[in-house]
């Protein structure tokens, strides 16, 4: 990956469209602002169209939706391929119910997906394979993850990340793993809806899309694990989330590059 | 009650499934991530009955809904009764319109709530008592808030909290007193939704629901106190609200047994 | 402008009625609440009528709406203006879509707003004026901001109030000029739509709309200098929020006094 895409961000500002669920909108915001990119939430089907259009990049998040906003689903996605614009998923809780499995393999059968976010137990959903999970949480599958997240990737022909203690990355051929990590980031609700939009901010900037996906998850993870040092990794949940702000806005490639464990699994 | 809960919560992680309103459904996920809950948020009917199904808790917040998710609310209480999880109404602003008055009445008429957790001046509107309030605060009422409780709860048969400066909860015949507190609280928009939610955690694992009511309201206040404490007591709800959550996450029951004082009315 | 109406509000705590954006409502409703007024959000339009009878003042914030919404806020700003109660409108981001410029124009053109409070993108685009923007930003328009906000003020017969690094604030006579700020307000999403909003609760409580407009800014933005203090000016969006809200619930009539630079442009 490339870790000037942190500092290009900040000079580029790209929009990032996201449909959000009502649950973390203001933490997905603030975040995808901290990192440098202007975030814009939409309600409303006849502006998606327009919306996309002047973004660079646009993220569905699947969790808490209704049936009444899949045509602006439908519409996001759909201008997105048509004009290019890197579109990233968040299956949230896709094990969980019908209605949200559905959804989700709808919105994979009619478009591309450059990336998709989930943890362990949702991409084990969309890749078809078992898992054991609540259906709301990663589970305690004690599966290959590597080769979850590569049958996943090579199903939808794009790049997979899955998000936990380690993240694996695939683009189907290569797994990346990020080791980078704390106990805090999985304390916070929304902490992986901010992570499928800082993906989508890095899509816009990155020279490809696995780097993007390499480069937002060791922004979110190193700036979670400066946080947890500032708290002497007590497990403080609503002080993490003002740090963990506070360091997304200020994270370097520097910073990055001195914290970064990576390897390829 | 038995305040091991607190520690059982943190084992079995039950999950607990929020109708909620716009306003707070972020601070209320992460409040119930942080006592050892499992959050579920859900806008659409169709997915409801699955969602309760695996839930161990339902709470249903009737504030700034519309009247496009009553099937939704109505699903999620009949699946709730029907496979018998526990069930919490919030009342929220009942007194204020029609709207909200008519719509709680609907439930409570339709589905039994194990719990009802308000203010008192919105626990009043339900049992048909008057109260002086605006609709949208607790009122200055000087009535006997205890007996309001006890009859709201013989009323619906069932546990009724109404919180304050002290919480008054009942089950129709005791009535206990939960006298910790800290003014910071009510400075928060969502806390009342917030113990409601943990009300419901806490019937999820207690042995009955008089003791989730008691232990919830035990575990809001005290470590509302520890936070406010943080803070020597400075009215800074900013501030508050993220050490409110780092409580959340470290409470035991060896700090609410320190600090706690109740009393029956 | 008269700051003895910020100890007023806290006299008074007017009930101040959201239409909100799903994005910000939690930050809305807690500044509010810090600075003393009541806050009240609906989703439903049969209660809107009593809800602006018991309230104090209105605000429209038409970001990330949907149509279905619109009786909504039909209802809001009919019964506003047929009650004489104050109404603000705050434009998001209406140079965006056309979707939002419909809906603005709408209202605008249907109910009289006593304040409209837009960064200085969005008022040009209410004036008339040609602005470069991208319709979610201020924009780099270099034009005469004073024109820009007293042109708009002159077309909707109200008080307009552009925001940003000064805020421009005209009735279409006069502009005033308030040179507070801080770096880290605009770093915050959802700080614009709480400037709205408190603009709505010194409406309730002001002699007229111009002080209530400047109080308001006043009041935002020398908290947030405050704020920024606490943090020696170091960019850091978490922490900043809640020293915010910190700041808000304390500031005095004499604070601002020391701090306020204002002008007439």
């Amino acid at each position: 990956m490339n870790l000037q895409d942190i500092a290009k961000i900040r000079e580029v500002n790209p929009v990032v469209v996201n449909y959000a669920n009502f649950v973390t909108p203001f933490l997905v915001a603030n975040g995808l602002n901290a990192v440098g990119a202007s975030p814009i939430m939409s309600d409303e089907v006849s502006e998606a169209e327009e919306l996309v259009q002047l973004a660079s990049a646009v993220v569905i998040n699947a969790g808490a939706s209704r049936k009444e906003s899949w045509p602006l689903m439908n519409k996001l996605c759909e201008a997105a391929n048509q004009y290019q614009k890197p579109l990233v998923l968040d299956p949230v809780a896709v094990g969980a119910t019908q209605y949200r499995k559905a959804l989700n393999l709808m919105l994979l059968e009619k478009y591309h997906f450059d990336v998709i976010r989930g943890n362990i137990g949702e991409i084990a959903v969309l890749a078809g394979i078992d898992w054991q999970t609540r259906g709301i949480d990663a589970g305690n599958g004690t599966g290959d993850m590597s080769a979850v997240v590569q049958a996943c990737a090579q199903k939808f022909k794009n790049v997979v990340i899955a998000s936990g203690e380690v993240d694996y990355i695939s683009d189907g051929q290569q797994v990346i793993t990020v080791h980078n990590n704390t106990k805090l980031l999985p304390a916070i609700v929304g902490s992986g809806d901010l992570l499928s939009s800082i993906v989508g901010a890095f899509s816009a900037v990155a020279e490809n899309t696995l780097d993007a996906a390499v480069t937002a998850s060791l922004v979110l993870s190193c700036a979670g694990e400066r946080a947890a040092a500032q708290l002497d990794q007590q497990n403080r949940p609503g002080s993490f989330l003002s740090y963990l702000l506070d360091e997304l806005a200020n994270i370097t490639p520097e910073q990055v590059q001195d914290l970064m464990k990576i390897g390829e699994a």
